[in-house]
């Protein structure tokens, strides 16, 4: 085959589900594609119209999924592999690349492109305030494909160091006790009254988002489909706003007097 | 004024500039708007049509702005606070719920909404492939908000727990030297063979990027429009793929036999 003949592989990200919180250029692709490749579930969140044939596969089958998104677009193909939030962020695009780094000599001149989307912990963040609204850390909790060794000592060191936590694949059926672990390990750092956001489904039908604190966190629902945010020490409450506005990490951090206080401004209220 | 009269306020990301990376949600809120208040630059990045007024400011006048933006929705107005990136990552959103915890009584009822956006470090990561697959933290390096003591804190937290590492903010004409030291920092911990990504103006005009190493980062121009990528030590470089699949962190650490190893697909391929 010649090199004029191969296709083009994009790796999107539709972020949490809705369709107007999926980037314009994104959209675009999938509505050219020939091909859709993707976790089942993700492709049944595709709600652009599209003429591609949809190829469907199962969880945890990420380096097949890869292989055959590389062929079909090897062979000419508009490919588009979907991911959920940011394929970037605990998704496709990684499980992708790695198969070019294994295959140094297969599927070259096949144009390859990665595009972002909004991923969960922003989706959550942006529900309630602004609890990312400092340094942060994003933590997958799951130990399929890391020791939890790792996890426990990344776990720490971001505990220890004051960032606010986004955890990310907190807990499933398989992996019982280590969401009560990490729990447990930050509460050996971070006061029992630390903020805490829990979502569930965020921008999808069912969304469920609960902010608590640290301390009963245990209590709460957790599974696959549950994005947490941990605050830091000056992650804050604001108990009598809307949803919208109850939880934030200010910009400034332990320096005494504010740098920047308020001004109330110039413009006449009521 | 009566309740029904209040505004609505939405702050917003418009991402890194390019009009097709930009949630259709926030395009619509731009077009709809009574007013646009932000930071002067990134009000001319807007190229969404809008009858707004656009109210703009200079930068580190952010409780100012937050204040103004809030009493012109309590005035009645659409009012639409712009950043550009994510809202929620170290810029506008923060600073507009500080202003409702600082003033309990005041701007109630105005409706407010924060709306995500794909942050400077998501683009340049999909620029290059997949960086950030894997646990990675997000630090500012700038100590005008926060003391130097506690940027030196979390970058050796997250260097010695080998998160990969999102620098903002790595420097400024009156920050010369603690780019430097971070560096310093990070290379105590990291390979000087470390994948680096460096990109300056990402998704605007005049995007350079640059695929490096931790021992040639201190040669690299650096400004407040860059923004950094240091990989982990699982972080490859792949140097005979064109620039969109450089550079990806695996998904999986560590674990010796890989669980899910390359299987081709059954697709037949050329």
């Amino acid at each position: 085959m010649s090199a004029d003949q191969l296709g083009s592989l994009a790796i999107v990200g539709i972020g949490p589900g809705r369709s107007d919180w999926c980037l314009p250029d994104v959209a675009e692709r999938i509505a050219s594609a020939t091909d859709l490749v993707g976790y089942a579930r993700y492709l049944d969140l595709v709600s652009i119209e599209t003429a591609a044939r949809r190829h469907r596969s199962g969880n945890r089958v990420e380096a097949n999924r890869s292989a055959l998104a590389l062929d079909l677009a090897a062979d000419g193909g508009r490919v588009v592999v979907v991911s959920s939030g940011d394929p970037g962020v605990f998704a496709m695009a990684s499980a992708v690349v790695e198969q070019l780094d294994r295959w140094p000599d297969r599927w070259c001149g096949v144009r390859f492109e990665v595009l972002p989307g909004i991923t969960a912990a922003q989706a959550l963040a942006s529900r309630v305030g602004a609890p990312l609204g400092h340094d942060f850390c994003v933590i997958s909790l799951s130990d399929v494909l890391k020791p939890w060794e790792l996890i426990e000592r990344r776990l720490e060191a971001a505990a220890g160091a004051d960032f606010v936590i986004a955890l990310y694949n907190p807990a499933s059926r398989h992996r019982p006790w280590q969401f009560g672990r990490a729990v447990e390990l930050l509460a050996g750092h971070r006061d029992s009254a630390t903020p805490v956001i829990v979502g569930r489904d965020v921008g999808r039908p069912g969304e469920h988002i609960s902010v608590l604190t640290l301390g009963d966190l245990l209590d709460a629902e957790i599974d696959m489909r549950t994005v947490i945010i941990v605050g830091s020490s000056t992650t804050r409450i604001l108990p009598d706003r809307p949803l919208g506005a109850s939880v934030y990490t200010p910009r400034s951090y332990g320096l005494g007097a504010d740098p920047n206080p308020t001004v109330p401004s110039n413009h006449a209220t009521a």
